[in-house]
């Protein structure tokens, strides 16, 4: 028990977390993610999780350790006792997507209050690509050089011509319409750019990244999430190695894969290959690697 | 206890609601709602909470009583109890509104999956007014004709011009640039319909409901909330009876209004008020009112 | 886009579900488990799911091989559209353990309002186990039999004795304390049995079972987690065999994990194994098998 | 928008706050309430709600205005932007009241892993009372003086015991049982002490602390609400103000009581009152109140 604590403690910090603070890291044509602020660190779920394991046990013993078991072992609670806050601009069409991990709060630039900046999306030249013929959501092979050039000018003119007509339409002065804001917005393109506050734990945070970093997910999410999670390797280096290990590098295995697997690999040669190849796993993990088989 | 229950019971059944299982109610231009699925009645909620109050009381008596009493006292969970699955097309910018209520399970319709339809919304005459004055987020007056009928084309065709693109760019054929169906998207306006299932309990409908049917919310979100309203109330409707005489039609008042209150008004003449006036509040209500005096 | 139906349409149904509805499953010495109400079935799944492919997609052709692929790839979404609702009675114990889940709906009955009847848990001779030399939080091999013996005595001596000063606390007679049922209740043991109404959607009650049923779960909740199993084999038999394939007898294997069986298994003894091993892995299941290797 | 903020920040910081970080406040007999960590104050409200409002509002034109006018008008997720964790140690009986509200993450102490301390809850003479008689979940008038002793000898006497046996039970030595701790511990009674850690965000604990800091409340829990309301005072006093002005000391007033207080008060009088009493209430907030007569 820690009750015998008295007298005043420091807020958890993150030494490089804290450099980068309120400095935004430009992402996309517009876009950007900045760290607004924060709460805990790597120290901050070992505690956590201490207090579940009370006196009773001593092992694991280091905190690298206790992380990697957490994370091996969806012991996810202790991972929640972490907390980010980002201010991020991105298109709607991304947004879109963002919004829809809903274990997270969030504030958001109100087109009915505000104008709309004319800021919108345009595409690089090398990212204009046909419709994938294996991914029913994705994108495939490029698309001829000249097609990207014309596909290009038309995203750019199109939103182009939208915001002229947002302006016209919710302009006050003259030849303006001075239509209300909430109206005259619905036609802008969902390449417009919004922006928003967004809080949310470390342990939510890493399921949006493992769906987000995925190859499947939209290129112009992707980026965005690869920025966020370079943050949170410099925030909770320990947690996101864990992560980056068990998640985002492992790989899961049906009921009919492991029959497979079972047949063709004996226990006996995981413990060879073990020995033979330095991959870093702790006495427990090689245990419990072995019992797979 | 209602463990001696031996034998089949019945799903609890809304035979109003029933009648209107799946056919869509049309809202805006192309938007409907529909209801696709529900499960409990009135009865769920005063069976949840009954399980509280078990053997150990026997009031409140009757079910409409208690059902009044859980609503006047934010007794919030045995309104979760009951829960409703819809079907709703509505541009994209309601939908944006919309999913900021996190308590609910969604499947939308995917643009990167498939073709988004030449469907966009585009307002009513009358609908097109300017600024509000005085709220920062609204409609105001009614701008001139003219200018409404300029601006409902200039919101027509740039909207008919966004789709126009849409098809060039995501087209496959001849003069077509045959780029992804992710990519093409961004130029679509949001009053671009879109589509999607939407599950919620009753407790964090009526919730959603009380926000989105004040008049502060936007018109065309407004009326969407009024059609899910209308089954709502034949869905449950001694709930929504209680819903609309405790929160739409109640009233908060601060410390500090309170004050002013309790200066102009005796609970005497309170009393005296409610022998002449007919509202319908029970004893126990007359007691409780009463009780702030 | 389904808006031209229109008409009536019923309420998914689940024939095997409905037989059961209201019949209490008895769990340990006095517990049990029984349907309530739910909403959905396996086509509800393939519903939610449709809407997000749109008609862009005729892929994949059947619906177990969507609800499988679903599963696989932790579409979680569609799974949210089913719910159900269970009346479960557990010794405290348990219920504490069962409301760590927070995504559900509880009404339970409370020790405040009523008074709780003198029913407790005493454990079966052979569950009463030593502490787990292996496991920090499990038992292990069972205690001498004449031990076991005296601990259940002591279980039931115990919490008989609690109860007894319960009634002469909160007692109104003569003799009794008539000490309020809220400050009495204090002094009853974990043991003693609680019920409530429980309501959560398939998505989370999946989730639920993979930690509930797990091995390293205590006895006494896994119990009822595999009565809970049985309803959902009967409610949704697709989701759940893929539940059972992909998940309670999958596994995962991290990064260091993946360098070891690559560097044992070709990909090509997988392709061989395959044709020798009839697990009855789809075409894209085996392509997606052999990409990981 | 604020993307030209280039360099760094450092993280909002609540001075008072920081004060008690780490110091437990005893609750009462073996129970405290610590500050373990924070995330934003005031000024992150603020700074959450600017965003939505952007740069076409000016007003309102301060920050303690902006605040009350979101706490008045139920915006409530630029509360969701500060969070704050606490170390709680309290009965059992009470941790379950506790972990109702969902939305909040918890790490608790295990009595699967660990031995559970010889802790629990005696009441204090004068809070032995009988059973209300018109509140059917809470406490009335004291019971006889001569009672109150016996009662808490008895509730003494009975926890004593049940810690007695629970270590005979689950202790290792000569002439105890070996019986493992997840078991042994269902004799415990719900007096017995537990602890754990507690995160949540400012709008739901503010929602916490209205239901638990309610005369209703049973007095165990609302002492433990009372000492996180006087952290949530320090950490963001003009919140915790508002909160005080508008939730806890407000009313609310169904459509057939404002029908009785439409008869009896006349906007006119209410304009009158406001200019003999001072209650401090803004201009705007005048209007509103004026606005509901």
């Amino acid at each position: 028990m820690t009750d015998k604590t008295i007298g005043r403690v420091n807020r958890a910090t993150s030494p490089d977390l804290e450099l980068t603070l309120g400095v935004p890291v430009r992402v996309l044509d517009h876009g950007f993610v900045r760290v607004v602020d924060y709460m805990g660190t790597d120290d901050s779920i070992v505690q956590a999780a201490r207090v579940s394991y009370g006196e009773g046990t001593k092992t694991p013993s280091d905190d690298r350790s206790l992380i990697r078991y957490l994370m091996r072992h969806h012991h996810t609670t202790p991972f929640e006792m972490c907390e980010i806050k980002l201010h991020l601009k991105m298109p709607i069409f991304v947004a879109r997507q963002w919004v829809r991990h809903r274990t997270a709060s969030i504030n958001e630039y109100s087109g009915r209050y505000s104008v709309m900046p004319a800021e919108f999306y345009v595409p690089e030249i090398d990212d204009i690509q046909s419709q994938s013929a294996t991914n029913k959501q994705g994108r495939g092979a490029p698309i001829d050089p000249e097609a990207q050039h014309i596909a290009q000018g038309s995203i750019h003119t199109m939103a182009k011509a939208a915001f002229g007509t947002y302006e016209f339409l919710a302009g006050d002065g003259k030849n303006k319409m001075g239509v209300s804001r909430e109206l005259a917005r619905v036609i802008l393109p969902l390449s417009a750019y919004t922006e928003f506050y967004w809080k949310i734990d470390l342990h939510n945070l890493l399921h949006f990244l493992r769906l987000r970093m995925d190859s499947h997910a939209q290129m112009e999410i992707r980026v965005y999430a690869e920025v966020v999670a370079s943050f949170v390797r410099e925030w909770c280096p320990v947690a996101y190695e864990a992560f980056d290990h068990y998640r985002l590098n492992g790989e899961t295995f049906s009921q009919g894969e492991m029959d497979v697997l079972r047949a063709l690999v004996q226990a006996r040669e995981i413990e060879e290959g073990l020995k033979v190849l330095d991959v870093g796993l702790s006495a427990r993990e090689q245990q419990e690697f072995l019992a797979k088989f």
